[in-house]
């Protein structure tokens, strides 16, 4: 799956992820309006408006970018009606042949780490029979365990070909608190880092590893040094633009190839009508202003990569 | 709700949570085959079997245990359904006047913290309705992001007076990996622990936080240590039993009012049949046997507090 993350990133020349982090805030009246008509003022009439606003914006950008990212807490506070409206979403982007970045985060100990990774990556069986559930491409995963909660993500990854994002700096503010800790003179996250590298080489692809890192952008000094110690390791960046993560400060986080980083912008691209750039779209165009802010980030983030 | 369980804990004489984490394989056949026959061989199937041997399990316990805890991966693994049928036995348990922890280690940077907080904790906003999505009592939360991931949930929990489990210290064997590692000459999770009395601090319930953590039975060392840095923290404790966890090692968990800890175990109960030792139950007394594993486990850990 990272082989073919890269092609399509190839292929478009956007090493861009568009996270569909849909909030009700970010979906225009119109849309609204018409699934409560539908569904009621409720979790159900939520889902749909979330399902129908991020449908619209897959339709208007699918053909330019390489992957998505929906955040599955977005959807999880709707209950059962927002997880059905997420995997909707799922196979919906599958459909369009996008890659799927499962944005979970989820991490626990051995036995409970595989029960996850058979959620959102691998099949599970019941009496003769495999289901997929939620069945992303890639899914994000949190390190707090140690290898024996990652490695059960892994094996699936070696089994169904797919991937992974492993937090090793987040973009948050107090991110530092634990993960810049320093033991014997180095932070948390490089620590973390040298474990993503080694977990990585057991699961190569052509170029990449299929076991990626996540650097936030509002780090650019540790994502330049976390490139170094994650030389084979895609680095998936969130904290682009809403966050205030800008193109130039994002070089360093790829490598020399032009590859090894994909970049998340969540509400700069799929809320772009409500920022006064965009503005001009109004709210019933708001799909045709995400397509432009993804066309706008390309160019940011390719201009800035090929000084 | 710290009060309630404390209550509860208090009345039960059992500082005791039956986690319900149900692996197909932990289903009696006579269970699986009637749900099958039902829904087929599929998640709805599977799910079915989970909820009616949950239920049977609810049914034999709900007088002599103060609270469960569902580990939501368990569930998830079977989609759509799995997410149904965790709802379901969330909803029953608090029919049963359960204190219910929902073991879903969610986490990450803020909005996406206060959505996972919502979907478990508190209640989403649809037009002029609110919604509780998954309606747990308490959540257990990863603190890898640190204070601007936590406080979210911190937040929500002040709203309807609800309460978290922070992983401290994890029981599983490779914890020690990252959380282990020395800071200043002390290692990670004491930092995580003094971090987690603080947070505590700004919601106390009459004796102990709404703010709890979790310390596995795996680590006793750590435990007694850890019990002392947060002196207010109700600590839940993972890795009984199965894990390897016994009474006697569980002790300096607890505070001298013998409260401030409560000790999980899952397949131990909700698996006993399959043991030697409750053999001679039976799958069909299934529910029987995991009854009598919470006597034993209770007497276990009161015999121990006790000396």
């Amino acid at each position: 799956m990272i082989n073919k993350l890269i092609q399509k990133i190839e292929q478009s020349k956007a090493p861009i992820v568009v996270g569909l982090d849909p909030m009700l805030s970010y979906i225009p009246e119109h849309v609204k309006e018409k699934a409560f008509q539908e569904k009621g003022e409720t979790l159900a009439g939520a889902a749909e408006a979330i399902w129908q606003f991020n449908k619209a914006i897959v339709d208007a950008t699918w053909d330019i970018i390489p992957a998505v990212k929906p955040q599955i807490a977005m959807y999880e506070q709707f209950g059962i009606e927002g997880m059905i409206a997420f995997k909707k979403t799922v196979d919906y982007c599958k459909e369009k042949d996008l890659v799927v970045i499962g944005d979970i985060k989820r991490g626990d100990i051995g036995s409970t780490s595989a029960a996850y990774a058979t959620a959102h990556l691998g099949k599970v069986k019941v009496g003769n029979n495999s289901f997929y559930g939620f069945d992303e491409d890639f899914a994000t995963v949190n390190p707090y365990f140690g290898s024996d909660g990652v490695d059960p993500f892994i094996e699936v990854c070696k089994e169904e070909k797919k991937g992974l994002f492993i937090l090793v700096k987040t973009s948050n503010p107090s991110s530092g608190e634990f993960q810049d800790q320093l033991i014997d003179g180095k932070p948390l996250y490089e620590l973390v880092g040298e474990k993503v590298a080694e977990w990585g080489e057991k699961c190569m692809g052509d170029q990449y590893s299929y076991i990626g890192a996540v650097v936030g952008a509002t780090y650019p000094k540790m994502g330049k040094i976390l490139r170094k110690i994650m030389p084979k390791t895609y680095i998936l960046v969130p904290g682009y633009g809403a966050q205030g993560g800008k193109g130039k400060d994002l070089v360093h986080y790829f490598n020399k190839d032009g590859l090894g980083a994909i970049v998340n912008s969540s509400r700069g691209i799929i809320a772009a009508y409500k920022q006064a750039e965009y503005e001009k779209f109004g709210p019933t165009a708001y799909a045709d202003a995400s397509r432009q802010a993804v066309i706008d980030m390309r160019e940011d983030i390719m201009g800035a990569l090929s000084k």
